[in-house]
């Protein structure tokens, strides 16, 4: 299978351009889940990386006839030390299992056959003794740029064999994300005269439904470059980061979109997952019905892109 | 503890500005270890992250009383899936408990609250049931810059909480590092930008040694950049990759020091763990002989940069 073309058919087929971070900030699982696992496995890491566990697994279930995709960020699964990494593993597993795309997010970058062992990692698979292995269920993985096409090539080359995707850092949605990114490198600025590496690295990546599988993120907070960088990356899925509680809403990230809401898919993280925490009629226990509740109100908001 | 301090602190201990990247490629590891654990694990991924960690450790022997510092890279850990993450963590804890100084090459990078968790990670502790839990036993970790200041601010925060380092990309030794890193803005380049931000970063963190914790990757391959990357970051640890295998030879790093040998670490990698592939004399039983000999050699070589 081809990765845009998947993740395409899959948002068609839901009408729900979104995706759902699954960010488990430990301080934000609810209580009762930690209490019953810490009864189980005593006061140790094991009892809150199984918490998290069946958190992710309520919030997938909860979503999954609801929501293409899920993108766990690893950063929150790896300060649990190599027990988080388990679960961050087994999350995309069962996610996988349930028929959803699973999007890495994990920011990978580095040169060379050291570049080939993230790709192995993340998008391809490795020979164990004669058999093959894959080192994590995901189908997709975010990428930053700085080290140029030696530290994306191996990523697409992987993407090509293995029918997975990239998205590279392109506009993030962060305040000091100009700090960088938009240095003034003639008439163009920095993010711009990568988005044009993008689009080429993507070239050879083009499906049916005429997007490559080398996306690019493009963060929701700034709408007007937003639209520049479309026209630069016209064939580029968009990954939107920065939708709700970073401040970015709807309208915002409209011009991510192609026509017909085609090519982008946007993130919400904590609105969905901790929705219980806003939503004072669901109360703890109901976690999953209040990120329910609130991937649905997401999926009517963006119904605007289809206008 | 001042990380740049014990750095420092070790390296005159040794007289050996070297650190030792543990890269294991899986198709290098002497072969007698893969079936000495295939027999007791059985064909499977833990015969082989077994093999890895004894490898490691047979590296960490016979290097600790040279070399002060080790490099592993988590890539090749990650490329072996959750299981291969425990043995990074192993290899960690092991070098540390033989009072070798661990950075990890993981470069990491993101902004706002999914950074603190890389963070805390890499660098800092979390709370678990009351107890204090370090995810990874390692001292530093190498860090991507394209975000901008929300990707370094929280590492620089637990830095300085922990005694810990950072080394922040600034110009790598790929070929083509000059994508990104070297267009012009206005009459510098964007790494020559960045050396004053990363300069900027570190301000706070200067110790007794008049280094400062936060520290830059400068390549080995490009020597005139490096010295003009000297001048603009005057209280920057340097950590240099590419000498060796990638090219850089010890003239070529010499620039990267501070009068006396001060303020730069160069690493190597295959050319000493992998040192017996080369060297025929030794066998693969004796790899780690032959990784010994490589590093006394590789620490003759940089004396140069004592004079």
């Amino acid at each position: 299978m081809h990765f845009a073309d998947a993740l395409t058919l899959k948002i068609e087929e839901l009408q729900n351009p979104s995706v759902v971070g699954l960010d488990p900030r430990i301080n934000q699982i609810p209580e009762f889940l930690i209490v019953k696992h810490k009864k189980q496995f005593g006061a140790n890491v094991k009892a809150l990386t199984a918490s998290i566990l069946e958190f992710n697994i309520g919030i997938i279930e909860a979503i999954k006839d609801i929501v293409p995709a899920v993108k766990p960020q690893i950063a929150f699964y790896e300060a649990l030390g190599p027990e988080g990494v388990w679960v961050f593993e087994a999350t995309c597993k069962y996610a996988k299992s349930q028929g959803m795309i699973v999007i890495a997010d994990a920011k990978r970058n580095d040169i060379g056959s050291t570049c080939e062992a993230y790709a192995e990692a993340f998008l391809g698979e490795i020979n164990v003794f004669g058999e093959k292995f894959r080192p994590f269920s995901t189908d997709a993985v975010t990428v930053t740029p700085y080290l140029g096409s030696d530290g994306i090539n191996p990523f697409v080359k992987k993407c090509a064999e293995f029918g997975k995707g990239i998205f590279v850092l392109v506009k993030t949605s962060n305040p000091s994300s100009g700090e960088l990114q938009d240095l003034a490198i003639g008439d163009e600025m920095v993010h711009e005269y990568l988005a044009q590496l993008v689009a080429g690295w993507g070239q050879d990546l083009i499906g049916n439904s005429g997007l490559s599988s080398v996306g690019a993120v493009v963060g929701a907070t700034y709408p007007e470059e937003a639209r520049f960088l479309r026209t630069l990356m016209p064939n580029t899925f968009f990954l939107v980061p920065g939708y709700g509680a970073q401040g970015g809403g709807a309208e915002d990230v409209k011009p991510c979109f192609l026509p017909h809401g085609r090519g982008a898919i946007v993130n919400s993280s904590r609105d969905i997952i901790f929705a219980y925490e806003k939503d004072k009629k669901y109360g703890s226990e109901n976690f999953a019905d209040a990120a329910r509740a609130a991937a649905k109100k997401m999926k009517e908001a963006l119904q605007i892109v289809y206008e």
